[in-house]
């Protein structure tokens, strides 16, 4: 399928490395950004190993394509990462650098095998693209989450952070707990007012130790039955192996994640815990991400005023 | 607690990788181990982030050390990761090019939170030691392998996939399945020798178009249940994604594992699978694969034949 794109959303963990290499210079990082797809034929930046996903208008569907529901004009969010996506750029325009979306003119290519949604009319399109980046967490802790169990979410106040902690709320029931932990401070008041987290805790992921001590004093010493990492900085693997109880799930989002790190972590300390990788896709997870939105009006409109500023798909 | 070391075993990963940049000269990977090791303290990889585990004898042990079976005098392998042990080395005396053990006179700490294994009397050390710095594949094994299952193992003809292999097979019963997965000629005609899988599969875990078709076929076309990935290079994290089925289960043990590899290429190809990170700690696992050898003498005396032809710890 051939897509006309009009915007890139570079995911947390690439857009900040990126924003980091170029001093937070607009102009330095278009002209990486340029650098990379001519380079590697896909958004798909060299250090993290990352991408995001897109938007765009489907211009040309092959005869053997598998969705009969899809037609040229519609418009879609890629759900493949952009580091798999074949794409060709034509122009980049303005560059959200708060949130790591990127206007641009181009052409990608989605294969048969890879995943996508059609926009939805009733939100915003930047909003739809900025949920359906991180659609695979909530979607996840939806599955993880179970009646009763303490919940923490690590860099909760980020887009994977509150979709998650939302699906987590409404799976834990009454006798569980959802505790958000965070770093920002202005992220903790926001995560406050939401209201989506029995708990907000302001502490540095990276600092594992007072990760575990604040979650046992917030678990009453059990620590938690399930954690998820959606932290966008490394070293925290950690913080959220020591955070879980022994025989919990450690669920890892974040494309910051390093294999050995969590792997030889948790043998380092002896604790014997179930640890996931992330999967970014799963059955229906763009739906009910959107739902969310819905579902949630509070969560909508904070993701609006964070993600969704500009409102036109075509690079001015 | 205070360890004199005899015996590094470097984890395979890192030692292929050690061996590559070496070009198979000993001498040169010696001088790299002491540099290493000089430079962090401990036989951390700088590239692949990956250690191994060691062997000595204990003799101090601080006195709050919580382990109060332990004493000094007594030989223990420590099942902590190498790249998180605090070592310092004497000498560097023989290296096993083929196996990865290296003979040291050095010093090591165990902190009170690091899991260690008694040696046994009765399995030769350099044989446990093997054996026990791969345990924890053969523990997870026998905990998601469930009756009925049909399980692929790529990189089968290693330590971690035999005894994976042989953990595999207890679990699924008569009903189930356990294939095979392996590049290298002469390890597949082992693995047949041994009997543990029901089919042996020649294939390159790089392919993962093959291994998907191999196992399509090994399957009746429901492709596995539970693969587990022990393959120690880079590049083999789709091909176990695609050898499962939907909803199906892949565990990566090996620490060349990429994390962002295995969460976006599962993205990529739209495939729900749940993903775990190879804990190396498990409860018991040391006592399981050390069993492992006594329940099945002809996989000790594979692993005799192949990882422990020098018998003595001191250095020559």
């Amino acid at each position: 399928m051939l897509i006309e794109v009009t915007c890139l959303n570079i995911d947390s963990a690439s857009f900040r490395q990126l924003k980091e290499e170029c001093g937070k210079d607009s102009d330095r990082l278009k002209q990486k950004i340029r650098q990379i797809v001519a380079d590697r034929g896909k958004m798909h930046n060299p250090v993290t190993g990352s991408g995001g996903m897109l938007i765009g208008t489907v211009t040309r569907k092959g005869p053997a394509f598998p969705d009969p529901s899809v037609q040229p004009g519609d418009r879609v969010a890629t759900l493949v990462s952009l580091s798999l996506t074949p794409l060709f750029l034509e122009e980049i325009g303005e560059v959200d650098m708060a949130v790591g979306q990127v206007k641009v003119r181009g052409k990608a290519i989605l294969f048969a095998s890879g995943p996508f949604a059609r926009l939805p009319d009733d939100i915003p399109e930047t909003l739809s693209l900025a949920v359906l980046d991180v659609c695979g967490a909530p979607a996840q802790t939806a599955r993880y989450a179970q009646t009763g169990h303490q919940v923490a979410v690590l860099g909760a106040g980020g887009k994977s952070g509150m979709l998650s902690l939302y699906q987590a709320r409404r799976q834990v029931g009454e006798q569980g707990k959802v505790i958000a932990l965070e770093s920002n401070q202005k992220a903790c008041e926001e995560l406050r007012a939401l209201g989506l987290a029995d708990e907000v805790i302001p502490v540095d992921a990276r600092n594992p130790v007072q990760v575990m001590e604040q979650v046992e004093q917030a678990t009453a010493g059990r620590l938690a039955d399930l954690t998820i990492n959606c932290v966008n900085v490394r070293d925290t693997e950690l913080s959220a192996i020591m955070a879980t109880r022994e025989g919990g799930t450690v669920y890892f989002f974040s494309t910051a994640v390093q294999f050995t790190a969590a792997a030889l972590g948790a043998e380092g300390v002896g604790k014997d815990v179930h640890m996931m990788i992330g999967n970014g896709f799963a059955q229906g997870h763009a739906d009910l991400a959107l739902e969310t939105l819905r579902e949630c009006p509070p969560l909508k409109e904070l993701f609006q005023s964070r993600y969704a500023r500009g409102e036109s798909g075509v690079p001015s």
